[in-house]
């Protein structure tokens, strides 16, 4: 069971659970809900290797199988590793397949707590799982892996949170207003009321563009680390690689889940009155956070001031200059920095 | 003289030298070329006690007064000091006030170069002056400084460049791209061709909401440094301040500045080939490099780079929180750090 060795379709294939009409933690039901799903490797017969790993803003499941071998910390030989699918990211519920009367822009708004819910509901009622290794993620992944560790204290031995917050701070959310006003400042966006054939490209372009300053950092750039990624000249990597990232995309699914993203808090959860401080204090898990040395929204500051309310955490910084990117698998460096931690948490 | 003791409409008030038909560095003509300038003190005897100080992205003459003072390092009772107006800020040669055919979106392209051979026009021609004491100026001005340097090494013996640098780096090219794609994903823009009268306010609002995640720091939103603006809110401050930053200024006015910004590089002025270092190499200033500790755009580590390849150069630091604002006026802390450096360098 190693991804490399699978075809893109392979990798692809998932499964569905059925969550049902799934209370959301505004009160509203999300009908029919769905959680699309990837698992590697088997479930134990005392059902305790299991280990989470939730994707990322826009990520599908695969897209987070670089950090799965054989060979590496996740081991599918060793642990049965359930990669669950963001709600609104085209393969679990979402805008884009969810049928009338919600369709669209009236997709129910979502929260982190949300997603880390359902996937509580898939975990212990599809598999019977009753605790977990770890859970680990990038990004809006982690923000996911804080929300475990504070909805499921005792479930949650150990988290591995990357490049990711416990609370979107306000110049992230800056930056996501950003993005989102670059997109919607294409007409065809019209409310989110466009036609599956007639896509707002000019926006989701600039949102690509704009996105392409914050996804890596300002050294990425100066040493023009682009050229690591088989791309000919600055405007090349803007075209195809940020344009081409989010042409394909829905526009109702991705500020669906930026939605999430931009509020994400893990104060909110229930108990602790909005409070970021309690609610890291609360955490039981053996925590390694990992921000990336110059991630421009999720900056180590954030990630200081969050270890230092934990009662078991360590800060362990991911050196380099792929900003973000550190945590996105495509530099082998970061990718091996990141193994290593997650390995010496996992033998801890 | 006191800008401060002055009304709005004084502060306003300024003169305009008519540069004929301007011959711009890439060969065409910039017919009827008018500079708009502001001076502050009086021109001795000997024209011997000139500074330039040339404005930034989209300001105007009036927005570098807040370093201008009796009591400052800038001060009109010693110095006679020229604030020039950059082509395309509305004041100068611009978009908005070019008659046809080169109007609007036709208006040729401008160099930081054409800049200051332009305003080395004004000083030479229209006041004969052959030396300066200094120049300075912030952001595009830290670059029409450098390009000063450069251009006339033997009449510039001082400069003090802040949150800018000698040559855009393509990380801030990325930056500039993105509130480009914004502005610009508004169809009302329409290749520049709107009336004055239906302006792209969509496009302009997506700008100033993609400007304000650069313009200032991750740090700065966090501790809500917008309250020290008098801002009742985050979402008050994108809206009131940044949004409203852009909505009054002319598209084409900011992307004619954004062109000219996203190119600078003082290699590119004749005799250098295309180098930096070349061009750093040769510039006699004694200069006083302050880069901003947090400027997203213009970071630190670029003006380390230019300086180690300056003959006579210092960094210094402006520290604090602010990013690329710390040079904005805003913060008195920051405007007292650059003012002391200043009256260093002058003192030198």
């Amino acid at each position: 069971m190693d991804p490399k060795k699978l075809s893109q379709e392979q990798r692809e294939e998932h499964e569905i659970y059925a969550l049902g009409d799934f209370k959301l933690a505004n009160g509203s039901i999300l009908p029919d809900a769905k959680i699309a799903y990837k698992t590697w490797g088997t479930l134990d017969a005392k059902r305790s290797n299991a280990i989470v790993y939730p994707t990322w803003y826009s990520g599908r499941h695969w897209e987070n199988d670089w950090l799965i071998g054989p060979d590496m910390a996740l081991n599918p030989e060793k642990y049965f590793i359930i990669v669950p699918n963001m709600f609104g990211n085209g393969l679990s519920s979402s805008p884009s397949n969810m049928p009338a009367p919600l369709d669209g822009p009236r997709f129910p708004e979502i929260s982190v707590l949300d997603n880390v819910t359902a996937q509580h509901c898939l975990v212990t009622e599809k598999f019977g799982i009753t605790s977990l290794v770890a859970v680990l993620g990038w990004s809006m992944g982690a923000g996911q892996t804080f929300q475990w560790a504070v909805s499921y204290p005792e479930m949650v031995p150990k988290i591995l949170p990357f490049c990711g917050s416990a609370r979107t701070s306000d110049h992230n959310k800056v930056f996501l207003e950003g993005v989102k006003a670059a997109l919607t400042a294409d007409a065809t966006y019209n409310g989110g009321n466009y036609s599956p054939d007639d896509k707002p490209i000019v926006g989701l372009k600039a949102f690509g563009r704009v996105y392409a300053g914050w996804g890596l950092s300002q050294p990425f750039y100066w040493h023009q680390m682009w050229r690591k990624l088989g791309f000919k000249s600055l405007d090349d990597f803007l075209v195809n690689f940020w344009e081409q990232f989010f042409v394909p995309k829905d526009p109702n699914n991705l500020l669906c889940m930026l939605s999430t993203w931009s509020r994400g808090n893990i104060g909110n959860t229930p108990g602790f009155e909005g409070s970021l401080e309690k609610a890291l204090a609360s955490i039981k898990a053996k925590a390694m956070v990992m921000p990336a040395k110059i991630d421009l929204y999720f900056p180590v500051a954030d990630e200081e001031y969050e270890v230092s309310h934990m009662p078991n955490a360590q800060l362990r910084v991911i050196p380099g200059i792929w900003g973000h990117f550190a945590g996105g698998g495509a530099w082998d460096e970061d990718t091996a920095f990141i193994d290593k931690a997650l390995q010496e948490l996992l033998d801890a």
